[in-house]
């Protein structure tokens, strides 16, 4: 049994109940708790120190990190954060003045989104600091979006630039907690997640939740200053496209939408959102797998990456 | 800057908002999400390799007693598990088959409760194992039981026995799920908490939240038979009294009633739960501090534990 395997078998057998809208598997559980117009998003994520931030890593942008990878899930599903728990493992005999800067950056970005800390517990991990948060939210009932939905003819669509995170943006992104809502309640969203694992991945699993294959525009992708900048540092670098497609913690949306939609919905985002890049990256098409186009052709992505591109 | 000074600084700088109803320092937080007869509870727990079990603990008691903590932190608030989100940290090419245990032993006990497994995600931790479970759950509204609320002249009552918990205890305590319900439901309960740092400690946090103190009668302390063996085992073992005051993971439930009620309690008890013991170990006064009484007279019991009874 490997991992994927392993996650497959756990994920079949896990215990459910009357609550359960969505279980394991989308970027937030969803739960009927019995409100008329609400349903509630329930997601849990944990950063690792050696990881996801280094014993470098100023303590505020630790903090401030581990909170919006959560924000980021519930952006995924166009909800609203609610209320946070907050579990820091750490080495004993610990500073607490480290302590009390995870916080101030996590209660800063908390206060920025109307979201309550309302409990946790530092524990102990002798070897490395964890943090893992919980994290419950809202969304209006039948407005949650899920991974799966996409249908061949959707345009797909991501938000900002994508790769070369890992420089600095995975420190101090924004989660597109406004930026979802407003998609939801003015267009009909097919699927959204929101990048953590790179395009390439990412992407994978909403054609594997909807069981369609996509088509993307080589030259369309929005690569990111810095993944231009480390391709062009290095000869050992990865090139610019294969970071955007492979590098990881973006927290940018992707999404897709009816091809119908496409025009419209780029025109209404760039009066909404002027400041962010809103970039149709190509469609939905019926079979699996991704493939990119360039001038040369089509190319289907393989499943270990970017060795095409290389 | 200590940690109790840490925690307590943490604490007040928490942001809020209008749904928190008690926040972080309560067996969990207790929020008003809408429903007009119902508040949610909302718990996280961790427990570490080497701290709460070790690399010999049978990994499904390892699931089972990571969800049981949690489970009765619901049951300290009088209320109702409902759904969980699992975090595994576990070094890097750990065995599928000690997960899928982890998975089996808690979801036994998450079926025997109804509680739903919405999700979660295994992550790395390359020295040692940590499992992170957040719990939601629903109570009545009035109905949750604070650690505030104890006066002077209630009976103070604890369920079990105490002590030696380390023994066995600690993998396969039972949450008093039922029970708290029960007396949520038929009696005025002042205050409520699950012990787990041990009688002496978690009295003080009743104590201090109602503004009084306590005297207990040593004679009707509870202990148990595994802390009792290991005291006759050893010379250099606790005292069992003072096992019983201070070894934690106890897992019972300690309450506070006005003392008019206590006997009308003890016998609808006796009635309904003839398995599990009751006692009423003591009194709550004017003051502060716990005194225990025994043949020789009152005590005051220091902050540091059990020194008097050695």
């Amino acid at each position: 049994m490997n991992e994927f395997e392993l996650i497959a078998k756990l994920t079949r057998a896990l215990p459910t109940n009357g609550s359960v809208v969505t279980g394991a598997g989308d970027d937030c559980a969803v739960l009927d708790l019995g409100v008329p117009d609400k349903l509630f998003l329930f997601k849990t994520d944990a950063v690792v120190e050696g990881f996801h931030f280094t014993r470098a890593t100023p303590p505020g942008k630790i903090g401030r990190k581990a909170l919006a990878r959560c924000l980021s899930d519930i952006a995924a599903m166009a909800g609203t954060p609610t209320a946070a728990l907050v579990t820091i493992a750490l080495p004993p005999n610990f500073d607490p003045e480290f302590v009390a800067k995870i916080y101030d950056g996590m209660n800063a970005l908390a206060r920025e989104h109307g979201v309550a800390i309302v409990g946790g517990e530092t524990t102990t991990n002798p070897e490395r600091v964890l943090i893992s948060i919980s994290l419950l939210g809202t969304v209006a009932r039948g407005q949650q979006i899920l991974r799966s939905g996409a249908k061949p003819g959707d345009a797909i669509f991501v938000t900002g630039e994508l790769g070369g995170s890992l420089a600095q943006k995975h420190l101090d992104f924004e989660p597109r907690l406004t930026e979802a809502r407003w998609l939801a309640e003015h267009f009909f969203i097919h699927a959204m997640l929101d990048l953590s694992d790179g395009l390439g991945g990412d992407l994978r699993h909403i054609l594997q939740a909807g069981g369609v294959g996509a088509e993307l525009l080589k030259t369309a992708v929005p690569v990111s200053r810095a993944a231009r900048l480390r391709a062009r540092g290095s000869s050992a670098a990865k090139p610019a496209f294969a970071a955007a497609l492979t590098d990881g913690e973006d927290f940018e949306l992707l999404f897709t939408v009816a091809g119908r939609d496409a025009v419209k919905l780029l025109d209404a985002w760039q009066q909404k959102f002027p400041k962010l890049k809103l970039t149709c990256i190509g469609k939905i098409v019926a079979g699996d797998g991704i493939l990119i186009r360039d001038k040369s052709g089509s190319h289907k992505l393989n499943i270990h990456g970017y060795a095409h591109f290389a």
